[in-house]
């Protein structure tokens, strides 16, 4: 079945699903329903044509959809997955984007209906504004989209959901397993917006101005951050990202101690070494 | 004067002091010298139209030159001002781009002819890749300069300078003391580089192709570092980098305990306090 010939609802229109129906609907897809417990919400994306037609109650557009795409905190995404079981269309696909994934397979198995399938996905795309009104289907032109399919779903499952995030601009499609994925996105994403708030948590950076150039503007860029979201996720993802945390303090600590000790060899060694890990990962996003 | 009618040498063209060159010749200074102890490079930039002439023996361009850049090392600097202080045409103002200026000023002026002005500077650009061969007029392009004048030169001075790095493509010149300069580079440039190295010293870097978005490219970009030029430039400025250094650590160790204790309420402060610290950084450059 093809993408453009399908009804797709997505449920939960903050930035992340109101960003997939309109990067649905760019992509040619006539149908695309909202699920939100916001009318207004549903309203506005009605009125942007980002969405076909938007619904309080689940029931009926879940009734026609072949695809649904969860854009709900694991914990809400695992009770609508519930509350609404009786009412997906029978082989339904379903498919999430929680950036966080540990478990998220079995509960999500142990309430769907046998007939259900669902492809567990996390598009490496965001922004630190949330909601609606800061949604954008350009947000995943570029960007990765990690899969973690469940037991439930076939290999044609994997690469239907492949395609579509293809379709939504993403240029890198990754399957690997729960654990692997949190690990990883804890030293890749978690990390690098922990260091960046680091950062910017000194009295320095009030006077900055002037005497910063590219690499403070990087380090600190997305220390510009959603508390609500991070604390969420941070603590979510603590036993993988306490680890990669105690890592990167390592490596600083080692690098401290170089310099305090003036120990130029062991410096030189250590910056060589990290020029020399930096280009292994080239080709990353 | 003004600076396009002036004679003008430029001592060492590595990067900085190539692209510098470049960039006058292109604001239209037509006398630009080159001075390097290296001959191909001379017959290089000669080649190129960056200089109009390239010099090893600094006497004869020194003697015309209106205004002399020293691109050189702080103790190479020091000690081309002694060796050639007899050269130097009357009333020269000299000006630097040495990247860590504690006690510049003191030592310059400890060898520099009375008639002299020293105005010390450092352009907040670069690249990884050193040399002249890597040299871009275009680095100069939006970046900041920081101007750290000594005692022997006058507001007339300074502000010639200041019109000087504008005219090289820099669109902010501060003005500080040298302490000032090495405590707020140690914070806004030395612990960003420092920072992606380590970020880089871990093991899953082979393995992020996939897994990574724009946070960990922005935060890691600088990791691509030169382990020569970082290792005399963190040793140089160790007094003022250890202090940002362990600020850093304890605003990790801040956060890494609130995740640890599973503390939302702390962790939540602290995410909110770096974005709001975030905002007090804005129109940095």
């Amino acid at each position: 079945m093809r993408l453009d010939s399908m009804s797709v609802s997505v449920v939960g229109l903050g930035l992340v699903g109101g960003s997939i129906a309109r990067a649905l609907k760019r992509a040619g897809v006539e149908a695309v329903y909202g699920i939100d417990v916001d009318s207004d919400v549903l309203l506005i994306a009605e009125a942007d044509g980002a969405i076909a037609r938007g619904y309080e109650d689940p029931a009926e557009p879940l009734a026609e959809s072949d695809l649904v795409f969860l854009c709900l905190k694991p914990d809400d995404l695992v009770a609508f997955a519930r509350d609404n079981a009786s009412s997906f269309k029978e082989g339904a696909l379903l498919t999430d984007t929680a950036g966080v994934r540990r478990g998220l397979n079995a509960r999500v198995a142990a309430v769907l209906r046998k007939d259900l399938r669902f492809v567990g996905g996390h598009p490496m795309a965001g922004k630190e504004d949330q909601g609606y009104r800061n949604s954008d289907p350009d947000i995943f032109r570029g960007a990765s989209y990690i899969l973690t399919p469940s037991p439930s779903c076939g290999r044609a499952d994997v690469e239907f959901v492949a395609g579509v995030a293809r379709a939504l601009g993403c240029d890198a499609v990754k399957e690997t397993d729960e654990d692997t994925h949190d690990r990883m996105i804890a030293y890749t994403s978690h990390l690098p917006h922990v260091a960046a708030a680091a950062m910017v948590l000194d009295p320095l950076v009030l006077e900055a101005k002037g005497f910063s150039g590219g690499s403070f503007r990087d380090a600190t860029r997305v220390a510009r951050i959603n508390p609500g979201l991070w604390t969420e996720l941070l603590l979510a993802n603590a036993d993988e990202f306490l680890p990669a945390l105690g890592r990167f303090r390592a490596a600083l600590d080692s690098l401290g101690s170089a310099i305090e000790s003036g120990d130029r060899d062991a410096l030189y060694r250590l910056l060589s070494e990290a020029r020399r890990m930096n280009e292994g990962k080239h080709g990353t996003r």
